[in-house]
């Protein structure tokens, strides 16, 4: 009943129940990582290089057009979840037109990208399997590991050799090696051909996060995995969101037919979720559709985050060379970060601010990401904004 | 490297390493435990038992229109998580709204029920908590179980008695019961009132997804927790989903103040998660209100409920006394009840098909689902298709 085992005497008030909440609270103002919910107004007032539109295509007439016309035509929700009422045409077009784009034979529409990890991860594991992760993974695919009960090993960052040694030593015949192809947090890319070969040479099969790089990196933005040659490989899945680059809502697994079709028998995050509403399906679809008409689009956003990289650096930040779209300023703490980050919003460019825990090396820095529809004034005002709003340790 | 600890000679050639699935979809055949995603039109051709938009809201003229509207003032999608730029007014006032409707200090939209789920049982426990669940509640709460690192034990179904014993011997001071309201599967209500005096005698806190419960059961809709007295409880935490009786997509965690602000900071399917997308908030935030002006929506739904579960009784099948919108009919086996299923629905008719693994007790049954928008009629036709093509074995 109580740590020491003993009987407790009196209960606590039902007031009191949740007081440790209050601990917890303080001990995190304490640390500087309490978090504001500030909501924002549909006309932008600031520069936005924090959201993940990277094409802007969100409020692109064509994409908010399509989920506005969905709603009327088959209602705000999708009614039930995807293996009850919950399969729309829409649906089934999605997934047909994402497979096709991104080159694999199949594709498994979930409602969000969370949820697409924790289906894909856990559904090709399992009690009877080893996992390998990179260590800088994204939240989602760390709690699909945990939901596993496979072993686990997370290894070091972007190190092939280090994931060829856990799968050496890896006491399990079946393993999935799992990994993000542009990590979230700094933008920096995966070595797939690599771990392609090191899973290749020890049975395993690649399971790719291709959240950040779809609509970004490859051919016609068609993704990190097809960019490395891996696209319809009979061994990798890839794991895409449908609210990034697609400037929608939701995620999918894109892959071998049979991994989909085991998805659909087994993957609970898929079973017991309403599916995704087809107003933010049938976005996603024009968006595709709309990448497919602009392919330029892809090479954009990347030039226009060297773009960002390339000054920042000359002003003499500690800023990351984008692989995607995501820039990454070092900050010298989380409060400093903080500060920083506001400075620029109050100047008119709203900036991402990334701090322990939601970074997986404890460092906090700025998180700028760049979009296809920036200007080069755009540029040239971010990193004024940015610069003159620096704390002094931030600069080297 | 493999079972036996010994060096793999030679590595699967790629198009190998999945065959393990091919192994495991034999296995389901075998079992009658494959699915299939039929995606559906836009005009619906067959009478709509199977699912979940209970107030018939879903393709109310308020509610597409407003999530029609949303898309168009607000984009497709949200642009990132809530904590970066994915917080819009709609968001911050479906919360006010919804704490208000069912009479709670705060509430925090997520993108499905499922992620609130996970966010809730996670954020309120940990590895010094002890969670005491029933053993049927929904998926989604068993992954939050599986991820909160807490002691968990889930006990018999509805038992408070079975409860009490759990949090009287449990090993940690901290303790959290985790029930469905409406368990989704056979529609039953948790003996609300009692769990929570048991809760109270054992300085327990109480997590309750009202998931069936929101829209159909309480004043006006208000939810299985309103209904119970427990509405604005201090120690009381409702999860509900904005993807059934409010027609849209989504989810909610509705409580005290500081639950909400401690979910913002460490609830990790809210924090690494993409918002909601604004149409959707928009469509639940209509239905809400649709609510507020219709009352008497509520009641419909359960009046057409119980008329579906007294006729299908006289009929001679075992059918649960629903106490919300579920009604749920047994079928001899997993065979049976896809087949009869099948029949319904190539005779105009659409019920849910429940089976293992989708079902807690291992029974297959048909899953009908009332909605205030059915008509007497369109009971009698639900009644005669289901009787006409049951299997023999159904009744009794
Ligand atoms: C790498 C990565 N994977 C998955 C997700 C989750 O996708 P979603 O936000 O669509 O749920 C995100 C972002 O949110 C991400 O950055
Ligand atoms: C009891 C219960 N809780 C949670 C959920 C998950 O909600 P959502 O489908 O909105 O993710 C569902 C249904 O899907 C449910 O039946």
């Amino acid at each position: 009943m109580n740590t020491s085992g003993s009987t407790r005497t009196a209960a606590l008030p039902p007031e009191h129940v949740f007081d440790w909440l209050d601990d917890a609270a303080a001990q995190r103002a304490e640390e500087g990582l309490v978090r504001t919910l500030i909501p924002r107004t549909a006309v932008a007032t600031q520069l936005d290089l924090a959201g993940n539109d990277y094409l802007g295509l969100a409020r692109d007439k064509r994409v908010a057009g399509a989920s506005a016309a969905a709603a009327l035509k088959w209602g705000a929700g999708a009614t039930g979840s995807r293996l009850v009422t919950g399969s729309t045409e829409v649906h089934a077009e999605l997934e047909y037109e994402l497979a096709r784009f991104c080159g694999a034979q199949a594709a498994l529409v979930f409602s969000s990208g969370f949820a697409a990890n924790l289906g894909a991860v856990t559904a090709l594991s399992g009690r009877d399997a080893a996992i390998v992760t990179d260590k800088y993974i994204h939240a989602s695919l760390i709690e699909g590991c945990r939901l596993s009960r496979a072993d686990v090993a997370a290894v070091a960052h972007n190190d092939p050799a280090a994931v060829e040694h856990a799968l050496k030593t890896r006491r399990k015949e079946r393993a999935l090696v799992v990994t993000d192809s542009v990590f979230s947090v700094d933008g920096d890319l995966a070595p797939l051909e690599e771990l392609s070969a090191v899973c290749r040479r020890h049975s395993a099969a690649l399971l790719v996060d291709d959240a950040h790089g779809l609509g970004v990196l490859g051919d016609g933005g068609r993704g990190a995995v097809h960019a490395a040659g891996l696209a319809g490989a009979p061994d990798v899945v890839t794991t895409v969101t449908l609210s990034k680059s697609l400037g929608a809502q939701g995620g999918a697994v894109v892959g071998p037919r049979r991994v989909i079709k085991h998805l659909v028998d087994t993957a609970r995050s898929f079973i017991f979720d309403t599916a995704l509403a087809p107003a933010s399906a049938a976005a996603a679809l024009a968006a595709l559709r709309a990448l497919r008409d602009e392919p330029e689009l892809a090479e954009r956003v990347r030039t226009r985050a060297t773009d960002l990289s390339t000054r920042l650096a000359e002003a003499g930040f500690s800023v990351s060379t984008p692989d995607g779209a995501v820039v990454s300023v070092r900050a010298p703490g989380p409060d400093e970060a903080v500060a920083w980050a506001t400075r620029c919003a109050e100047n008119g460019v709203r900036v991402g601010c990334f701090r322990p825990p939601s970074v997986p090396d404890g460092v906090s820095r700025l998180r700028l990401t760049a979009r296809a529809d920036l200007s080069e004034s755009d540029v040239d005002r971010a990193v004024a904004v940015i610069t003159d709003n620096a704390p002094p340790q931030a600069r080297h």
